[in-house]
């Protein structure tokens, strides 16, 4: 996969007949435990369901389908900022109007701005004719992050939109690599508790022990030649964060039963779900995912926090198209 | 591969008739740029050739045959104190006589230690019938590490042992992934300056940057990746090291110089070869790495340093037993 860089001329947009779209944004599981700020995994449940309709005017307008209250300015919400973005590199003048049905819960730590701000780009990429590739649409997505969380960060958007498991090598240049995933079943659950991805970053450390930071980067190799190599037990073994994890986990109750727990009952290993309150578990059949779902929800009802929980599988495709 | 253990019982050997081997041990790349510690690459030039005779006491005996002053106590010596681990992991009272051609300098940074650890133990392990795993004998020869530099390392023995690209993901417990390699060329320049390696170990910083330690497991992800891939670009784009090089790379004349004209030469990329002072260029085919050994050469000729290139392969099955 090529670097993306923006294009020094505007595109042609090739506007679609019907002029509107219907997708699924799903949700997404950043970091994989080892891979910090560069490891990035999309689920098939849970999504949002947008609607975006194309206008013949240099314009972005954002509805909120159940009421979530949005910034009225376009360029402040997830979905909108990437869409300028895009709109300012075509050639005629171009809008769209979105309506967002919320349904993966914003601060979960499982991609809900991300899923917006990718559902949105992949929508408004189809209403103009295909002309950004992936990689484009990954760069005017990151806006949409930069909004959320004040960083530019890719690794709820590239999986988001590339499906599968991908990794972000770097994000000045930006450069995506798509790395082939296991049929393994993902099992999640979201306490209900607020972690802000600001404060969440805020809480590391600027420094890092090199020898942590050695045996998180042989973890990282590991967990990528296992994916690759389809080796299950090896997964297992590379789930493991001596960095980021540590410091996290504390603001997260639970954290360590369930972790404990989940792979005493068969779980290969899981961690925080990007920032966090989520936490993910990866199994290799259905049964067990089911099981390491029971053990998380007697945890928290035992903790006596609300929760959601999901088992699913991983996407490989990333944002669908279901109508237009 | 499994974690490799030793074993609560002592293994039967069962003794080569011909009591005798000869092995060439061949020189390895620690680290390949930003896997310091994780990685290591065997190499088809420069080697050891290395003669072994089986003895029936608990002994072991080494020999020079160049004249290379050797420790009196083969526990001090990186062929012996592999070799003492393993005849105390037999039932019957085995030792063994070596000779060592050392044809890979000492202190060149290309595993001359790992060679004579490596050599020894596949050549003793072939005398008592394989009995032992290529995990034990990576296990043993780490003792030869130990000896030569103060701790215990196996990113030179493991691809020494195995042949071709490995991955140490940990040492405790010891975990060691094969990766495909893909047909790449080598160039090596071998500048005549000392860099201990026990030095080139203390000048590193004991804490690192986030920022930094997140560049490098992206470019150590992408590497695994482009490595398994055969995406020879992206081996180009991770080969770099934003933690160790910008430290050690001082200690050897001609780097930055060595790095920038190589790589204009086409070489994807490369750098400090283990702890140095060798450095090493991958290239896509041998006309392009016989163009950046000439680079190496009119460099190091200029600074006015005595040097040795070498222009070889990936070395995909390690060492390996050339008579008996």
């Amino acid at each position: 996969m090529d670097i993306a860089q923006p294009s020094n001329e505007n595109k042609k947009p090739n506007y679609s007949a019907a002029g509107y779209v219907k997708v699924l944004a799903p949700g997404t599981v950043a970091n994989l435990v080892c891979g910090f700020d560069i490891l990035g995994m999309c689920l098939n449940e849970p999504n949002d369901l947008m609607e975006v309709k194309l206008l013949k005017e240099k314009k972005v307008i954002i509805h909120s389908a159940d009421g979530y209250p949005l910034p009225s300015d376009p360029a402040q919400n997830t979905a909108g900022a990437p869409l300028i973005e895009m709109i300012n590199e075509l050639d005629s003048p171009t809008g769209f109007e979105v309506t967002i049905h919320k349904r993966i819960k914003p601060g979960s730590g499982i991609g809900s701005s991300a899923a917006s701000a990718a559902g949105a780009v992949v929508a408004a990429n189809h209403l103009v004719g295909n002309v950004f590739s992936n990689k484009d649409l990954v760069r005017f997505a990151m806006f949409g992050e930069k909004v959320a969380s004040g960083v530019k960060h890719a690794d709820n958007v590239a999986p988001c939109i590339f499906g599968g498991i991908t990794l972000i090598r770097s994000i000045h240049p930006l450069d995506i690599i798509s790395i082939p995933s296991p049929d393994l079943f993902v099992t999640i659950v979201h306490p209900q508790i607020e972690v802000r991805t600001k404060d969440a970053r805020q809480i590391l450390r600027k420094e890092v022990l090199l020898k942590d930071a050695i045996r998180q980067w042989g973890n990282i190799a590991g967990l990528v030649a296992a994916f690759m190599q389809n080796d299950l037990d090896l997964i297992g073994r590379s789930l493991e964060d001596v960095i980021i994890e540590p410091v996290r986990s504390i603001l997260i109750p639970g954290f360590d039963e369930v972790k404990m727990k989940c792979k005493e009952a068969g779980a290969l290993g899981g961690g925080i779900s990007g920032s966090g309150p989520s936490l993910f578990m990866l199994s290799r059949d259905e049964a067990t995912a089911k099981k390491v779902q029971t053990v998380m929800q007697e945890i928290y009802n035992q903790i006596g926090l609300e929760y959601h929980t999901y088992v699913t599988t991983i996407n490989k495709t990333g944002v669908k198209i279901i109508a237009e």
